[in-house]
């Protein structure tokens, strides 16, 4: 029996994969948590039936999440992660040699357990307790409002705006990331889709615009979520990610998307998503 | 009722679409001809089934298989499109003002006459008769066969790698375009997904670069091909897409994706694309 799913991206459109086994379904008290095996994109983890990432192209956001901000900063020390229960972005993170210690702060501990189990290429630096790594369940929204003039960096790497991450996407979140902050601290955040989420775009380029004196917006091109095109918005208290030195990076990232070039040309808009910032 | 459309993109993967009418459903002595509205991509022309452009987000494609060859070359004056029979592509090229003739060579008159009745967005140059368009229905790999030493850019808008467009992904064709360039012309063609056909793309790469000094390939975002990912390869003679003048480009060109710092970023190779043509 050929079984396939299909994830609704919007009320018209669907992905439809076919599936080889379901891996894993239960819930926490946050959100129904699956892992299915997909022919096309291999195990992937899937929250409320949104498809959260793959094994097939996880890479691609969480290169790109984690090392291009890490790079705006000239020196990044103490960075934390908002989410990313499946340990992706902190694989990435801690190949960072000035980082001393990565924080993240994930709700749901279900995600964090299901992702060592089943998605091991992806969780290696939970399932390996990595030095560097401060692992904490709980409350990232109130971690906000409780810590001031702490970190370097914060990659907010959380899953859609409804549901447990919707706190994630407001004006006061913003201002607690900002107290957060050291003075020229910077934070990310995964943005949706330049085609499918304009409206959303719009308004936390404004909110974000509003707290801190820089704020970008960059590319990466990611298969699984809708319209295979996804943005990442830095707010910034001083450095220009315009204006980053990119002869420091180094070539042994072991990266399979990100690279020097990508470091600027992930900066460069299409006319249309121009449009939306203005 | 509710109908929706699975376009099955791999054999393990479809995109699944809302269908509010189906406008043109026919056949060619080539392929099945069909254009539907969809609810997210607007109308859409279906060859064989598989989604060939969308008012939606059509601009992407046309806009870079025309603009960033014809910004490659210094001075364009005669031009050729083999396909794009939506006149999509045609709608771009001839707002280069060096241009003086454009011809088209397209298989299938059905598509043509599909595309000015339910597409008029996209093929406003054929229904306008532009002036510099000169568009012929016949058989773009015979045309390359007959000519010699013509053209400054011949630009290869086809459908996928099977069917009528099989014989346009071949060496010979390649040798044929290679003769009926001049000796500084260049040209480019749609090579599909980085991330779903790598093994087409390896073997393009190695056919075009046996016959050319200059092979590049360059990447768009298009949401309706699969993976949206969706790259270009251009042969050429004499002029490096790397070290195009872009000084050249002007503001004005009406465009909703392409721009001038496109013409250099989308030349930056995510690591496994660069992998890809090593």
């Amino acid at each position: 029996m050929e079984l396939w799913y299909t994830e609704y991206q919007t009320e018209n459109l669907g992905l439809s994969v076919r599936i080889k086994e379901t891996l894993y379904a239960g819930r926490s008290e946050y959100q129904e948590v699956a892992v299915v095996d997909s022919l096309e994109f291999g195990r992937m983890l899937v929250l409320d039936g949104v498809f959260q990432t793959s094994v097939f192209d996880e890479f691609i956001y969480h290169e790109m999440i984690a090392h291009v901000p890490l790079f705006v900063h000239p020196d990044p020390r103490t960075v934390l992660i908002i989410g990313g229960g499946d340990g992706g972005t902190a694989r990435e993170v801690v190949k960072h040699q000035s980082i001393e210690v990565a924080e993240m702060v994930e709700i749901d501990g279900l995600v964090v357990d299901v992702s060592k189990k089943y998605l091991p290429e992806i969780s290696v630096a939970l399932n390996d307790n990595h030095p560097k790594l401060q692992l904490k369940i709980g409350d990232g929204i109130k971690h906000m409002e409780e810590v001031e003039n702490k970190y370097d960096v914060i990659i907010v790497d959380c899953s859609d705006p409804i549901g447990p991450g919707a706190g994630l996407f407001t004006h006061a979140f913003y201002q607690n990331v900002h107290k957060a902050l050291r003075p020229d601290g910077l934070f990310v955040q995964q943005t949706e889709s330049p085609f499918f989420h304009q409206d959303l775009i719009k308004r936390l380029k404004a909110d974000i615009a509003s707290l801190f004196p820089i704020t970008r917006l960059y590319l990466a091109n990611i298969p699984l979520y809708p319209s295979g095109l996804h943005c990442f918005t830095i707010g910034s208290k001083q450095y220009d990610p315009l204006h980053t030195d990119r002869n420091r990076i180094p070539d042994n990232l072991d990266t399979r998307y990100y690279n020097r070039e990508l470091q600027k040309s992930c900066f460069a808009l299409p006319n249309f998503v121009q449009d939306l910032l203005k």
